[in-house]
């Protein structure tokens, strides 16, 4: 399918403006002022000021959240993406309702307890974003993510993305029956998305740890629709 | 939602030829004609003369096959159509490969072999066809089966149909998680169909014999999105 740019330039803008390049600066911001976030539910609540503000916009990670507060901007982000920042990139302390910093041990217990897919749906999370995806989430079409080849203001998502688990009875339980896989085929289909279906492997490691998550493995498949006029031969000839 | 009729005197010509009327003048015909099918892996095949070919394309039985014959005509029948026909309506003998009439309980092992999901989807296909709405495979929309008021010609169908069984463990698998209901609900809002899901219990009496079907209870829930602007009382006041 490829990408489905917005607009004349914006492919250009893309290019000159590297994804990889957006989150090395956000990290370095966020570590340089010692950030740090609020547990709230199933969310992280991030107070910053308007450059990082800007940069967590650019860099896609959280939605900002409307306050009265005018030298404050106040960021919702998800339990991946905060597990990330934390985790992954090493730029995130996330405090608990004590006000305490949480270890990565203790965060991780909270996340695992609050979400039972978060081991999952975090190393899918965190695969994308490796790979320099932009990755929000997919509950307007039925996914667990979308993923974008950069900005959203710059591009639409390319891909539907469901996250299945081996080895576990399908804890997920989706794509188990063929009505399932017609539906969400069809789905992204209708909204020019590849359904991309990443299967995490644990390997039998476990969810004890967030190092466990280093040990996935992850199989990338992308399902489509056989259509059956699709020929290998051309039978016309021309 | 509503019928969406398919141009100007659709519904007033639906009106004047009831489905239920369409659908016993079908069943007259195949008695007095003592009509056979035969059976063919998960379908059954049925081979008619014009009059009941335009019969069966009324009442929505079965898909009519191209072949090389001129004098007859050939219909491919699911098995919960075939089945219909035969031991709900009683029209229709159905044989095997040896060219015997099987019985019902023989057709019965026989489908419920080659489809586990046979009894449930028997029905709720039959459920539905008994309070005449025209029942047609829903797998391009990734459900069972797909509900119209009247002949295809003359409405789009209304409803989108899951079906699922009570207290067997979810065979079917649908609707498990929240984002198959997001997928599904979406899919069926974006074709303008209504998604009902049919939950069959099937209250202890198994799957033994055809008879057991008319002992199952079918509870029948429209399942549709929560817009929050949805408000019971307008504040605007007007």
């Amino acid at each position: 399918m490829g990408p489905r740019w917005k607009g004349k330039g914006a492919e250009v803008r893309a290019q000159a403006d590297p994804m990889s390049e957006i989150v090395s600066r956000l990290k370095s911001s966020l570590i340089e002022s010692n950030a740090h976030g609020l547990l709230s539910g199933c969310s992280v609540l991030l107070a910053v000021e308007a450059d990082q503000s800007d940069l967590l916009n650019r860099a896609c990670f959280g939605r900002l959240v409307v306050t009265a507060e005018k030298d404050k901007q106040w960021f919702q982000l998800s339990m991946e993406e905060a597990f990330y920042l934390c985790y992954t990139l090493k730029c995130l302390g996330i405090h608990g309702g004590d006000n305490c910093r949480k270890t990565s041990e203790e965060l991780w217990k909270y996340m695992t307890d609050n979400k039972t897919t978060f081991p999952e749906f975090f190393k899918a999370y965190s695969h994308l974003r490796a790979k320099n995806w932009v990755v929000r989430s997919g509950s307007q079409y039925g996914v667990e993510f979308v993923a974008y080849r950069h900005h959203p203001s710059l591009v639409h998502s390319e891909y539907a993305v469901l996250v299945l688990t081996e080895g576990d009875g399908g804890k997920n339980g989706r794509l188990r029956v063929w009505s399932d896989v017609h539906c969400t085929v069809r789905l992204c289909g209708s909204v020019a998305k590849a359904l991309l279906v990443l299967y995490i492997n644990k390997c039998g490691h476990g969810d004890a740890s967030p190092s466990c998550v280093t040990l996935y493995s992850v199989e990338e498949r992308v399902v489509a629709r056989w259509s059956p006029k699709d020929c290998r031969e051309d039978v016309n000839g021309d």
